[in-house]
């Protein structure tokens, strides 16, 4: 099968057509979808969900085997990129500039189109039995109820292209079935790792912005800062290998070399490790299930005793709680996990434009997930994650207007 | 297959049975193996070695998958224990214990049978057709040119039961052909870890036998201490994943919490982690290629935030001149590794029993390979394996006899 490679740029800003709306949530779950109002520091601590929305198939169910009849390619194997301008797109390209005899690019789509999604990306690759190498978070995280169940149809196969869950699948390359029990994402810690929790009403964007070790987008570095991005990814590791949420564990690490880990059920723990570089988990999605040569002069070796040391910590549930607000969502699963992204991609927005204060972030998308379960849907059509994507972003723009926070905490 | 377990114990007493003087190293390798004489704290650096032996065949050449047509039982699996009073033995017994349902133990072979390994171990396990755990460094570096094309013939199984080459081991399931670039041995430190160069002349036999991280006997504790241990697992490696020399290298990681690692043709570095505890990986040859459930009562989880920190440096070559003594010997093949283990555990031997000093255990191996250079077998038989284990011993203590070393260094 081809691959197309979904990368970010094009992702934020696709189109969302139109709803239906579906039963409600209380409805659904007479348990509910316990969020505390309270927005202090301590908030998102006692967020719990008494429900869950139905699991669909995941893209590897805890193991990774390439199937036997698997298509190969007599010359190099062709590539479409959506999103060829990004920083995703523009390492593909390199990569393949690198690897003529390997890779060659049929298809390019750059720019933002608004109806980018809908038109051909992840939908209609998927529908032509084409691999997805997916390189955003949002497609899973808000399409996760529909999109994987289309793979599971079409047999296509989903890469992941972000270091932390490419980790996490070469860790489970050979691992039988029923094998893995736990997964353990590694996360920075952000800009905030060292500050101390009743400093961070002070926070201003410059402070954000700062990340220690991935020199990434502004978006992706206040997620990295509020622990957002690892809160989103345990609700990607769910979708992708199926783990439950009680068995996705984040751990910081701030040097970013352990790039995610995984336990099997005898306890051994698998890591995969390398320099902070994007290029590798975009090259793995390429070549998979093969391994590519890379030159060492343009790929330098990872160098632990030149580190010297690798250090880890317990995340801190009041300075992240982004934490708590990922996980019930994750629980809830249907359309509350896109509404948690969608919230928080507005929230952040809001946070850059100095329209609010660093903790109203996790306000805002803790309402706007409170608000939401009054129309829950636990296994939404596409144009319903659509819809509440839409919605979401909406909600968390009016609460900004209507509650007068501001850059200053209220 | 049936799985045999060879352990340590009864290794160390096989019975050596007759020799067959096979045509000299210095006619074979014109390049000769050239040891400097000088025994200062500068003796092997500059060990060199212009040829090599024919290459037998990897246990596991860089990768790892069940054959499809792999044996399955209906009830518990079978397994013959030789060594059973031994460590490993003993651990091996209770994890049968734990597991009724998945094994059984179908022979049994305690005490120090100095026929044994002739008589049964390793060579008619491999005869019969039986899958072989290997928890004995012997029977690999010296029977390896033996050994291994034997296992081939009789397509049998080598699994490591010790914990570095079973964490590569595990690291490289899944793994395509040709995926794998290098192996990264991970060595505590022994010891000696933290002392200065020049006080290494003062060690007595006490300081030696304190190991920081894992309760062993007294000749492997003095082994890590030299790194001795870690250059013949450069030479197992070397043995049974098919790596050349140049593309096995040691870190020193004083936590002995990342067993071990490999690095891929693409840059990436895959770990295995856990607590020092040699349970694990003796399991897993008995396992393999499942990984079996595990209480986290008795087999308590990996806590990398309580441990904090994994640190990294690089091996002193002054420090440790077995790594110089043993890449040298590995690369020579043939007898000479066999030599180099049997003179280096007589010459613990004598330290043990403090007939010789510390710094001269690196003197009395590096003598014996040089003479045996005169005498060096490239394809042995397994009678000149034995030959020259023997040989190796008698040397080694002749040295100390002749040339009256003791204790305090000359």
């Amino acid at each position: 099968m081809a691959l197309n490679l979904v990368s970010p740029p094009e992702i934020h800003s696709i189109s969302f057509l139109g709803s239906t709306k579906s039963s409600s949530f209380s409805k659904l779950f007479p348990g509910g979808f316990v969020l505390k109002k309270d927005c202090g520091t301590t908030f998102g601590r006692k967020v719990q969900c008494s429900a869950q929305a139905p699991q669909p198939p995941p893209a590897w169910p805890g193991r990774a085997f390439p199937d036997p009849g698997r298509k190969t390619w007599d010359g190099p194997k062709p590539i479409s990129i959506v999103g060829s301008t990004g920083s995703i797109g523009t390492q593909t390209l390199d990569i393949v500039g690198e690897n003529p005899d390997k890779f060659r690019v049929v298809a390019l789509a750059a720019g933002s189109n608004v109806t980018l999604l809908v038109d051909q990306p992840t939908v209609a690759a998927i529908e032509a039995g084409k691999d997805i190498a997916l390189a955003n978070k949002e497609t899973l995280i808000a399409g996760g109820p529909f999109v994987l169940p289309l793979a599971h149809k079409h047999k296509v196969k989903i890469l992941p292209a972000d270091s932390e869950h490419s980790a996490i699948f070469q860790c489970i390359q050979g691992l039988p079935e029923g094998a893995l029990r736990r997964i353990i994402l590694t996360a920075s810690g952000g800009a905030f790792r060292d500050w101390p929790v009743d400093k961070l009403k002070e926070v201003k964007v410059a402070d954000a912005l700062k990340h220690p070790n991935w020199n990434m987008g502004k978006k992706i570095t206040v997620d990295s800062a509020t622990l957002f991005n690892k809160g989103l990814e345990v609700i990607e590791a769910h979708y992708l290998f199926g783990a439950e949420y009680d068995d996705i564990e984040i751990v910081i690490h701030p040097q970013s070399i352990i790039h995610s880990m995984v336990e099997t059920q005898d306890s051994s723990v698998l890591a995969q490790l390398g320099w902070p570089d994007m290029r590798l988990p975009i090259l793995y999605t390429m070549s998979w299930p093969e391994r590519i040569y890379c030159s060492e002069i343009t790929w330098p070796r990872l160098d632990l005793c030149k580190l010297g040391s690798l250090t880890f910590k317990a995340p801190d549930n009041v300075k992240y709680p982004s934490m708590s607000l990922a996980y019930a969502a994750g629980r809830a699963g249907g359309t509350m996990t896109g509404v948690l992204s969608a919230a928080n991609e507005k929230a952040v927005e809001l946070f850059i434009d100095e329209k609010i204060s660093y903790l109203d972030i996790f306000k805002v998308v803790e309402l706007t997930c409170e608000k939401h379960q009054e129309e829950y849907v636990a296994t939404p059509s596409l144009e319903e994650i659509i819809h509440y994507d839409l919605w979401a972003r909406d909600y968390a723009a009016s609460i900004q207007q209507s509650s007068g926070l501001s850059p200053v905490l209220a």
